[in-house]
């Protein structure tokens, strides 16, 4: 078997995850998320966030986290704002529309949002009643493309959303590879004091399932527990979600494991820009993007999976790479070896 | 802690299962239920139903599966016709009008559809195009009162629904149960023939997580995958719900549960019959209805929980027990002993 | 051609509304709603309603309006609470499941709903979050049966929403006919503040087209207007819906021609009820049920168009009789000669 | 007053049908579409485009038409693939997207599709099934830019379209202007053979309310008026509607109106090109986009209304004129007038 660097959701969970799953199998619980693993997990969480008034929901996936959340907040004339690699507007077979609302595309450079991006959004979306409202701005920490948004880049986002009247909304899936980033000023805390709703990534972090929902805003939270049920998404035993996120959360698992990611990934970047690779875009999280020769990938892909993600030219491509919070120096350094041989 | 008889799925999931998430925790597998283990469930169910040509599809639970199921079958202006106390009418938030299709509820004395249930509705919707279209019969098995359909009344309403134009789907929530009460005589192969779709439940039924859709009409089965994957239901470690179905339908795991979970309840309600309780249902699977006094109300609730269904008379309600694939028989004991001392 | 009694939209408009639509043809307005009738139109409503802060907006029939409010009002898991002979249940093809929300139907002796009906339903639904939280009721008067609520009742009705949280929405289809008949005690100005939100009905009632939205709970307000125009129901030439409104708002013409349907429809009443006829419901409005032989009918038939509405017994059936605003006295009379020879 | 040259929706109707409208008043006529006039209009239609087959259904508006025809064809997970500055894309308030589809939207230069900017958005869906499925091209004739399609450009549209399995639905909002252009070499029946689904605007072309759907694909046929109804737009006097239709149907009285309003834009293209005026758009149809100074646009302001439609720098705009099948010599004379005077 090849080793994969296709994705971060690979493997299973973290060992303690499992550990719990099979000391607890036996206890009866109250079902759809009244159990104590859940109870647990989310007072953990509100103490990470330091915010006792904050909501915590747990569900599935993060496709299943979008598309109650956005449907939840919006009235149905309302829009979301999206820079153009946003998981929900390419990756998520119509998800949001689905629930009734356009999501308008902004090309950027790097897959962040700026204020600035934003404003000939709301110009051009002025001719009252003709046009949708845009009410909500989705952006990811880490993003799509691995980058992500540095403590003054968010608080100018937020700030420009509040003083628009537009719901600032986190799809966190990498939200550990983001704050553990080795360039990162931001912390949990800080992401939700400046966000609206956002949510912790347990698939793509060590858990087997789950996304952890956070709701801020207060004036978002009553009766959000209805449409999670709506959607299919309140599991009748909950006990798995909170399981999960109860471990992660506790002392800094959930951080721990993202770092990790993040390391193995520099320790292949590092290796790459050493022999003067350069990158489709200049990443610290767990996603790198190298842009290497055609007969380099051909060499590597008899050793490792992964996906070739954009053609440069003739005889070059981008491939892209994700390590995990299971990837192992093994397999790191084999693929260090193979590329300082053939570079 | 007192003993619960709420519901089935208090409990974790079956050893086995546990084992192979352990197992194989380490491996690294395709995602999006490309997995081996999500393949091999597969394969053994269509085994299991001996029709190679059905697809088999797995999500989390038994919402989800109702509203993907239906939203993918219906045309806008087509509608559902189910059986009163019908899950998808009473307990799931609204989750199929919030997929634009109505639900059309018919009375019935035991929670089973027949034909002639169905032959008004059809008349009263003649109204074209006023009225919206029925065009799909929802029936559990066992059903929301504990009751199953015989061969013959799955057959007799088959071909009413084919004869018809109607599509038949059966929510096996429960299926297990249904199918291993003793006085059943439906095999699991003649389901997938009588019925379009139906599925397997595993949560209530043994697994962490999971219900295992059917679809056994070619007509429905093009692109459904992209119903799961919109409605936030395709799992990014799906292996997580192909070791569930992969270890409930090794050998004939799936069915022993349900016999073992069916075989308390009786236990239950012969004891109670022998004290000469009637019953709100004539039930032989694993939810009973016993009609008890108020008096032995509070007293058995001092030993366990459960929930009291409907109030009779001023002095007696009927109470709904429920056992699981894990209801030991030293609670069923424990619960014997108190009727036939205070009965 | 025989003389209909089929429906009171069988004819074109009143005259008046033709005269200015004749005048004004050749002038350059507005789009959109925004010409000078359709401000007209709703400025005459509001001094009609004596409420300067309702929002007023036109829109093309009662299907039409009730999707647009009902959608705007409901948040994703909220439902409506309709009694069952309710429009939107049976005979918009389901246009309100269309829009995401449930109906909840409920069974009524005349189609009028009371506190108490609406209590049950509130209690049946406390199993938060896994059903619908009830947040709408829908009534019409004239009610689908020709009944009407009396002054007494919608106070209470209004009451009881306004402490229990929930909308009152007044579907007026025929509210001229409701409000115009003999034994009404109601008036507009009060139908206005005892509602959230109601409409006057102009298809019906001498308009070519058009239904008047009234929205008086000023938290309803804000943005109604893209709900319109998302649905498809902002005419670019807006200009005919508000001739229709100026028209029909001026002096009391909105008023005498309901009741000048009403009257006749009395005519018919009183007629039979001399000749000891007996009647579904006991009507006051253009809507009259009576129970006649089937022999009857067939005379009847020969000369007049009227629907059998529903089989008493193997003899007898009521039959529905509607006038309009432009039934003349000579189709009353011959219809009431008729009867007055055959009984 | 100033004459309006901002749309083609400012005055009433095509005196003609006011004439029928004034005779066919107090006929009784069938309700919902089934009077004597739609049947004709219908009948007029089916003979114009030479097609008994094609089925033609009458509704209010152009976001009306959209969405009804759009959610009808579309099964949940597919979407519409429409050139950037199409009207279902900005001006119509995300209805599409209500009725649960995405609308991919492709920059062209001239408002047109053509079949290779369609190939990538092809091949850049097809991660199944993750993202939305492409299913039908929505294209405008006249386009949103005043652009038309020459015959050989539909042709090819039509001929990728059916070997991509790909519905082809051409908004008609303004169809008798596109093919009346004096540069075009397509006919009614033509667009009826290469399309799946059309329309025939008749709100901009001389109606006071209605398109004409005809839907010429038999696959997509069958209960569509379910979806009329559904969405609130089946008129109870569905007379108006036929009305308008089988006036503008007959003889050649819609192409006569189109033809009028694109040659009143084409005298002032004419008189503006004369004098070095550059253009926005190279059209032939009644909307032209000139390029002129911030001087003359003030100038002219003071004599009409119209919109200016983009800055071009400091000291220029395009503005958009329209004319319309009512706009008469005096007002073109004295807009050419002012020209002259000032280029």
């Amino acid at each position: 078997m090849k080793f994969s660097f296709k994705n971060d959701y690979s493997e299973g969970c973290h060992p303690n995850i499992l550990q719990v799953l099979l000391q607890s199998n036996f206890e009866q619980q109250a079902g759809y998320g009244e159990d104590e693993y859940s109870l647990q997990a989310k007072k953990l969480i509100k103490e990470k966030i330091n915010n006792p008034d904050s909501e915590v929901y747990l569900v599935s996936g993060g496709t299943q986290a979008n598309l109650i959340v956005i449907s939840s907040v919006l009235r149905p004339y309302q829009c979301v704002i999206s820079a153009a690699p946003g998981h929900i507007l390419n990756n998520e077979t119509g998800a949001i529309e689905a629930t009734g609302h356009k999501v308008l595309s902004i090309e950027t450079a790097d897959g962040k949002l700026k204020p600035s991006d934003i404003v000939p959004v709301l110009e051009s979306h002025s001719n009252i009643p003709h046009q949708v409202m845009p009410k909500l701005v989705y952006i990811s920490n880490s993003t799509e493309l691995g980058t992500i948004y540095m403590a003054e880049e968010l608080e100018k986002l937020s700030d420009f959303c509040r003083r628009n009247g537009l719901y600032l909304f986190m799809d966190g899936a990498r939200l550990g590879h983001g704050l553990t980033s080795e360039i990162s000023d931001l912390t949990l805390e800080r992401v939700a004091e400046l966000t609206d709703i956002f949510y912790l990534g347990g698939t793509k972090n060590g858990a087997l399932i789950g996304e952890a929902i956070v709701i801020n805003n207060q004036v978002l939270q009553p009766d959000f527990a209805f449409n999670i049920k709506q959607k299919g998404a309140l599991l009748a035993k909950g006990r798995l979600l909170g399981i999960q996120f109860m471990e992660l959360m506790k002392d800094d698992l959930y951080f721990d494991l993202a770092r990790h990611a993040n390391q193995q990934a520099m320790k292949i970047k590092n290796a790459l820009k050493e022999r003067g690779v350069e990158f489709l875009a200049d990443t610290y999280t767990n996603q790198i993007f190298p842009v290497i020769s055609n007969d380099l990938i051909k060499i590597l892909s008899e050793h490792f999976e992964f996906f070739v993600w954009k053609k440069m030219d003739e005889n070059s491509s981008a491939i892209r790479l994700i390590t995990s919070w299971n990837t192992g120096d093994e397999a790191v350094e084999r693929f260090i070896e193979i590329i300082k041989k053939e570079l």
